[in-house]
């Protein structure tokens, strides 16, 4: 999984049916101190998330393994919202 | 998934049989002003999108859980049409 | 899928037995001008193509969507010869 | 797969169901002197393991090969706890 | 596929149940000439080769395509030893 911030939404009227519902957000990769340094990748939303918050994502067909994706075209799914981490015995980031 | 503007068409005749049919478009990677920045892919559309369209595609196995790519040797799918995008509260993209 | 140029051929003898009998190709991967400028990948041919042709590869698991590859150990495919590529509504590569 | 070292932990309370009691570690990956070198990645812990280790991980579908991690949306694992390498006759890790 | 270089072993006591037996080459990708120039991976051995040898490995879900692999949390397979490859008609490789 790959640490990232929420930092947008992304609107898409015409898409493959199945994707019906479902909402796409736009993330950035963020460094081990929570810095945005990273690439961006459009992520579908599991867990009922924000712009702003910090997430967890799951790229590949571990990106299907959700009620919300299963069997569709996705293939970046926000699979958990993160409180802290910790590097060195020191709080890198905390909510 | 990916955001990427269609910046072309690609034309294949002798193929794997399960391809035929198929449109092959070629994608441009943007980044979140939506301008062209990325590398290229070459995706199956199954939206019906035409070339300077912006898009999201999938890759890997979620670009075949379409009825258009179930089961065929298709990495890259275009599942959606975009319709704009926000980060910071400001459309970074609008169609 | 990506778009690559045959140049050269890979020989193996020692190899898992699924593997016997198919064609393993040297490929680079090329820019939109057509010009050698990307990475390398060994394919298995699935369209019987060769030295100098342009082609269309899949990876992963989609690279076993085909009646050749098919539970075999393989993750990249030649799928596709191509005849020709539009970008800008102009010829960027023509057979 | 990838060698790597674990730096760090990580909390996320509100997740996908299925990852409940999931330990999620973050590894750096390392070179082949054993030094901190590569990218960050989040990985499920399937070994017990701890912080400072040394560590092998598989990523993609391959990640959800364990009883741990089945059908649940992982895309990186922990897979075993690395006892030492070697390069050229010479030993470049040691527990 | 990816051109790679056996340099080396690597030892894991350790490890997930499901690869007790298996055997971990550390390999170094090549380039076209067979030169080391590449990124390292750790793969499991199908093939039965050994240190110095010219290989090919497959990643992903196709790296579980074997016996010797299949339904672990193996994500790279050995599944050739390469005896020669030419590119331009003159041979680059040859073991």
């Amino acid at each position: 999984m790959v640490l990232a911030k929420v930092i947008g939404t992304v609107v898409a009227t015409r898409k493959e049916a199945s994707m019906d519902g479902l909402k796409f957000l736009l993330l950035r990769q963020v460094d081990t101190d929570g810095k945005e340094s990273g690439g961006f990748v459009v992520a579908v939303d599991a867990v009922g998330c924000g712009v702003g918050e910090m997430v967890m994502y799951a790229s590949g067909s571990s990106a299907r393994q959700t009620k919300m994706t299963e069997n569709r075209p996705c293939d970046a799914v926000i699979m958990a919202i993160v409180d802290n981490w910790e590097v060195g015995g020191k709080y890198k980031y905390q909510k």
